[in-house]
């Protein structure tokens, strides 16, 4: 393993705040460190200059971490995503143009503060979940030389593993962005497709790519994408996340349901280890109040089918074929055989396997409506770099197990650390739910990183405290006292929006409960109030976030939503009354609850 | 025109509760007044028998309007929708087939009350937009004989028109349930995808076919749609609406902006009296409180020229194909036409294709951001039966420029009459917008019905009160009255959401202003009060409903989300505040406004 080094975000503000080193000193120092490292990884395809370098630095003058988040970060660009001036090459030298303007995220990043080290190697096109398809040579991997980084992501993983960068951008289209995470050591954070701008990637398959990030930690994931996610105007399938668009959704997790795959559907291709592990994992999971279900995964397993088997190739073919045609070995030969049959399908198949994909995407989407997230390996064996030499395409084909459906059913995941293996090398999870819940996951990642307490690359422990608050996924709870209690009158409110019933139970002794005037419907009003109050009976209900807006707006005066203390001291979004609405309204608190009144007046 | 009639929904309501008429007997009169107008218009293609309707007549008995929202509403069904033990044929004889089941929302209908009368005339596949490409004979105009009915929803929209039926179904993939609303003086409503379910309806473009509703009024198509749009999973494609998924969005509208083209993008293909009738349609949604908003229409006339020059005609081939191949002389020639190039788009061009629109709907959407609705024609310009046999597809292509890219765009419009003109043929508009404002499109339209006092089918007048309420689009309103204003500390939670201020205006003379105790960041609390109130300055922002819920979850106590009078009697969803919180809190109300105070504070 190499030696220690620690790049994180807060190690590396510190450091500057402190005036221990400059982003000049530092960037310079692991250049050096880079270009050492690249005869034997082959990780950077190019290391920026001292001078291409300069405008960036320059850039930091008079800046510091308070004014510049990400000041003086380093990081690496997967060479697939335009850096300005800088080829980018696909790992494909016939290929290679240079851009006149970055990519928008890369460019984001450096106005926030971040500097570009260099363009890494990938597999060529980002066709490959090894590392090993590039003429630029192969990328080893950073803990056990005899196994491959993975990939297409392979020199980006490597610049944050062997500690060149703090973090770095991959791409992930079958799951780029996630094998090489669990075989370094590293999170891959595979966002919702669209959060991140694609504007400047050149695609793999355009519909289903996404740009992800390696970092040490789930928390650092979390900032970078707090601090990056912007719907991009020059990118088409660039999407606003409805739910939340900043980190503010990142804390410590409530207990919660994730689906297991059932045991047919699990596949570790003889990897002795892989079962333990893995029930090792969901162990983790449990002990941080997680509820395991057993799931049918069948569906995400035919989806993840399609990707190869199915028309999507064809967009592979869209980006490269034209080189193909042109000068057929400018593109590595594993290349050509995934993308020959594609100029042969037919548009009606390309309908029809995308109706069939829906139908699958319906019958997952269906067990993810139960659940807050799944839990599966990253990928089922490790393979040997002897092993990919000897039978390229089935081990690659096997790496992509658990990973090649999430962009075709269009849901976030996040990679993560959760053990080693006995020869040391890295054994990973994935964490994935619905579009738009990765704050969600990586809340629970980083929860489960403080837990497992497993050493970060660069050998670090987490030493940072544990984010306050509490995570939120796209899920909303409310607490309800009257009329939308469990099958009266306006309940049916809530269940058409396709909430569930989570608890009956008590408020805190401190309110008290009144019948309003009016009517009807006969509504109630919970007022808190500072002595001679008490518990009231509640309900907790769970619906989609995206719905209680709606709700909220047909909510009348004097009611409201605020915040609602239940028994135990948690406090839930729930029904307030304006207290100017109790005017000629009864007090019916002894009643203990609205329920008890009703029946008082049957 | 034929002579008159009322088969509104309230209007048999009111026979059926007064025992003026039965089901039985108001069915079999309408039966025998279909087989009487069939010879001459070809609407129905199967009419059902007296044996056939006894089924659902007889689940009638003990039932009332009170027991069942639809009892005894006669509707009529375009027969490539599935009605359980009748052929469904497409027009196509070679191609029919006899469902045990019927579909989705044919079932979902018949629960509710309504009784199936037939099966109804289209053009061949729905593949067209005006009811004479049929084996079965052509649809003349309810109106006008020398006129198409318009299609491909022929049958449809003459069951309706001439008083057969209380409402139909149509479908819509290019325009087919709009098109004929317009020329047969009807409400043609084509919903968002995905509301209402497609199982068991003939694909014409799988990914893109609505089934519509064909009414005398909007008011009906909104009842129809809260009664009939629900989540199935038997289809794939089957939608929930996270906004709302009943009627109550329907009512009075508040001041809107609606886009209108502009002149170089408007089309009357010659027609004289276009121009001045679409002015007339723009100065009614004017007197309505609607703001014209001239928009670049050119995104939305490249969309709509994908539809059949593009690959989704692949979409079309893989229903009829293999029919075509086995029998071509089974398909009618004008049909074989079009879907002759679609075996040879190959998957590259399909994907290809997808991109560039979704670069056009980014486009569109971003058009539609600053708008509650569009404006535009439903059809250039008439055409005549001798016009359509002389150019058919040149005429077809022309009735659907103004709605061939609304399914391709994943918006929810609603066609309705406007006018008649100067040969007594009707002319309509189409009101269009984001995917799910459906009941907010027809509270619309409803209001522009009652406004414009235009004669209904049957010669009736709108004679029901128009509905309480105002209707609520997929926009929330927003009052804030403190560190959200703008420019404050907080405002960016709104902003990130892609609010936008509305308006900066007073509270009702009726509330208390106080600085909460604790901080920061420094909060208020608004205070509705009996006596000693005032006048608080106050901020009206907007922003996406579905985005308000996590505004919302992330509000701490003791604040919330209530309702706010504004000086001018409006009432608005906006910050109150819990009374138990002004502990220690700090009576700021003299200041007028937090702004205010802040200032004072500087």
């Amino acid at each position: 393993m190499s030696q220690a080094f620690d790049l994180r975000l807060a190690t590396l503000r510190a450091i500057y705040r402190d005036g221990r080193s400059t982003p000049r000193q530092l960037i310079a120092g692991l250049r050096d460190k880079a270009a050492a490292l690249n005869p034997d990884y082959h990780l950077f395809l190019h290391l920026l200059s001292l001078d291409e370098l300069e405008p960036y630095l320059a850039a930091l003058d008079g800046q510091s971490p308070e004014t510049l988040p990400l000041y003086g970060i380093p990081f690496a660009i997967k060479d697939n995503i335009d850096l300005a001036g800088i080829p980018t090459t696909a790992a494909c030298p016939a290929f290679a143009y240079t851009p006149n303007e970055s990519a928008s995220l890369v460019q984001r990043l450096i106005e926030l503060g971040a500097v570009p080290l260099g363009k890494t190697n990938l597999d060529q096109f980002a066709t490959g979940l090894n590392g090993t398809r590039s003429p630029y040579g192969e990328c080893r991997n950073s803990v056990l030389p005899e196994y491959p980084s993975g990939g297409s992501s392979a020199g980006s993983s490597l610049a944050v593993a062997l500690g060149v960068a703090s973090f770095a951008l991959g791409t992930d289209t079958a799951g780029s962005g996630r094998v090489p995470a669990a075989l370094n050591n590293l999170v891959g954070l595979k966002p919702s497709k669209g959060l991140l701008s694609n504007h400047g990637l050149l695609p793999a398959c355009r519909s289903l790519d996404s740009i992800t990030f390696f970092t040490a930690s789930a928390a650092e994931a979390s900032e970078l994408l707090a601090l990056s996610a912007r719907h991009d105007p020059l990118d088409a399938y660039s999407r606003r996340n409805p739910l939340w668009n900043d980190g503010s959704a990142f804390g410590t997790p409530r207990p919660f349901r994730f689906g297991v795959p059932r045991g047919a559907d699990l596949e570790f291709f003889g990897c002795a280890e892989g079962p333990a592990l893995f029930e090792q994992a969901i162990a983790q999971l449990r002990a941080l109040g997680g509820e395991a279900v057993t799931v049918d995964f069948s569906p995400f397993l035919e989806a993840a089918r399609l990707l190869y088997e199915g028309p999507w190739v064809a967009e592979r073919y869209s980006v490269v074929g034209e080189l193909i045609e042109r000068d057929p070995e400018a593109v590595l030969p594993v290349i050509r055989a995934v993308l020959e049959k594609a100029p042969g399908a037919s548009a009606v198949e390309a309908f029809r396997a995308q109706y069939r994909l829906q139908e699958l995407k319906a019958q997952c989407d269906a067990v993810l409506a139960e659940l807050d997230c799944v839990l599966t390996p990253t990928i089922g064996r490790p393979v040997t770099l002897a092993e990919l030499h000897a039978e390229p395409v089935r081990r690659n084909a096997e790496l992509g197990y658990y990973t090649n459906f999430m962009n075709l059913l269009d849901y976030a995941a996040v990679a993560l650390p959760s053990a080693f293996m006995a020869n040391g090398l890295p054994w990973g999870l994935t964490l994935f739910g619905r579009v738009f819940t990765d704050q969600y996951l990586l809340s629970l990642g980083d929860a489960l990183q403080r837990h497992s307490g497993l050493p970060l690359i660069g050998g670090n422990a987490l030493a940072t405290p544990a984010p306050a608050g509490t995570a939120r996924n796209d899920r909303a709870r409310l607490v309800v006292c009257g009329a939308h209690l469990d099958g009266l009158a306006l309940n049916g409110q809530l269940r058409q929006r396709g909430a569930r019933l989570l608890e009956a139970t008590r408020s805190a002794p401190a309110y008290k409960l009144y019948a309003l005037a009016g009517g009807p419907p006969l509504r109630p009003g919970m007022l808190r109030v500072a002595e001679g109050g008490q518990a009231i009976d509640v309900e907790v209900w769970e619906l989609p976030s995206a719905e209680l807006g709606s709700f909220l707006t047909g909510i009348p005066a004097p009611l409201g939503l605020g915040k609602v203390e239940l028994h135990d001291g948690r406090w839930e979004t729930g029904f307030i009354c304006d207290a100017w609405g109790l005017d000629g309204a009864e007090d019916i608190s002894a009643f203990g609850g609205w329920r008890a009144w009703l029946a008082s007046r049957a």
